[in-house]
């Protein structure tokens, strides 16, 4: 089995419709382009983006801010329990190739500074616009388009 | 797609004919169970583990110590690059469900002495010796069923 | 000896000459307050914070990114190497009762954003100004004035 | 003010008369040499060092697990909360020129172990026997005189 690089989704763990909608679509289409999903394991952006990922057969990775693996959502195939609470952030951004950011509150918008402070390309999707350097996208498939080029896939 | 657990490797870095011959015949019983198996994705025990895993057909997980995940040895599917060093250890335990060490030095010693600290269980395979709380086995298919049994799988 | 809680100072690497003059002030004004600074220990608002507050007879404290406690600037009594990188900005964030952000890019918007999310006091002065959460000062003195009332000292 | 190098006491949090005894002393010996005491910041060892090296006037550093600046003993001077669990271990080992280990479990191992995988000269007190590597020593005065040479400091 060849894998595809680590493609991460951050963004709010609320259940907003719209941005959750966002999110399936984008798990589905990372996992379509044979990408590996990467996100922090629990609810809204996260477990929408992991449904989207399983539902089109891809493999998902949720890096968890507490102890046990038992706290990801159904849709994670790998649960890496870190203990590490809101540290886990930057694990994500440096675990991945690329990231995909959709809505968030202040640790989405952590994890775009630590982004762009590594170097990491982000791409966002209805959310802080902060920064200058980072893409942004209207849609689901924009946004995935933008972080497979930026990782050197398209 | 139900998964299994995550189990555990830690061992040593070179490249010990007898040692590597376990670890890849203990990645093989651990896939074949349905567990995904973890390791820190490098050389020695690590890639002959996720070696053993891969020609099983399982799921393998390598938690690295710098910042590339393309220093991760080819059997690994999901490289998860932390940029901790040795920090990464302590990752690697608290990640999984049970623990088998393979030879080793200071680096497994200190897994091993977390696992115990933190409650993980963990078999030992030709290794360090120092913790009564600690299980033993004499060979890869003692160590893979005593794991499992301690994750509560058989 | 009795000491006082932990602020942190945030801010720009780059040798800004009025951002460091602000930083010097701020690092002054909270040694007399009989606080502890600490900061990320390297140069630029870390530096001149950090010396500020020496001159006032304080005790400064660096949280730095490597493992070479001889990269501290010159003006931090306690050296703490972490060897995580950007990831040690976080410790910086947890470990203070308050922060101050002057200046500064990516990094420092990270710790600001992880000090909103984990409920820290942050107060900015010529940063970012992302958050309505987020207390502003137009002066050194205001800037401390306002942190050391967050940290329940006023 | 010129500090010294950062010595680490690792040990057992247990209230055990004798190795706190020692610990008291090893904590004094360090501060009269004019070094900044490291350790995990709470009870038995720990606190019987910080209160050692406080009555000889010397600067004490607790590196704690929790979030809780206040969790930490009395005799602490600069709290780190770090919020990292047991993964603390390893900024204490980091952080520190030399380190002496006083009795302990199997935190403290993993403490030692740590600290011989990545350099770190450590002296055992009536501690772990695992590693020819590791120098030993019969008394607290033995112990910071082994540290102190390793540190480069006699």
């Amino acid at each position: 089995m060849k894998t595809g690089p680590l493609i991460g989704v951050i963004g709010t763990g609320e259940d907003d419709a719209r941005l959750c909608a966002h999110a399936e679509e984008v798990g589905r289409l990372i996992a379509m382009r044979g990408c590996i999903l990467v996100n922090g394991g629990l609810g809204g952006v996260m477990e929408a983006s992991s449904r989207g990922a399983k539902a089109a057969g891809g493999l998902t990775v949720g890096i968890l801010p507490g102890n046990r693996p038992e706290d990801a959502n159904p849709y994670v195939d790998v649960p890496i329990a870190t203990g590490l609470g809101e540290m886990r952030n930057l694990l994500i951004v440096r675990a991945c190739r690329a990231l995909i950011a959709i809505g968030g509150g202040y640790g989405t918008l952590s994890e775009i500074a630590l982004a762009l402070k590594t170097g990491r390309p982000v791409v966002g999707l209805d959310t802080w616009d902060v920064a200058p350097d980072m893409e942004r996208a209207s849609n689901p498939a924009g946004a995935v388009k933008k972080a497979l080029a930026a990782a050197g896939m398209l």
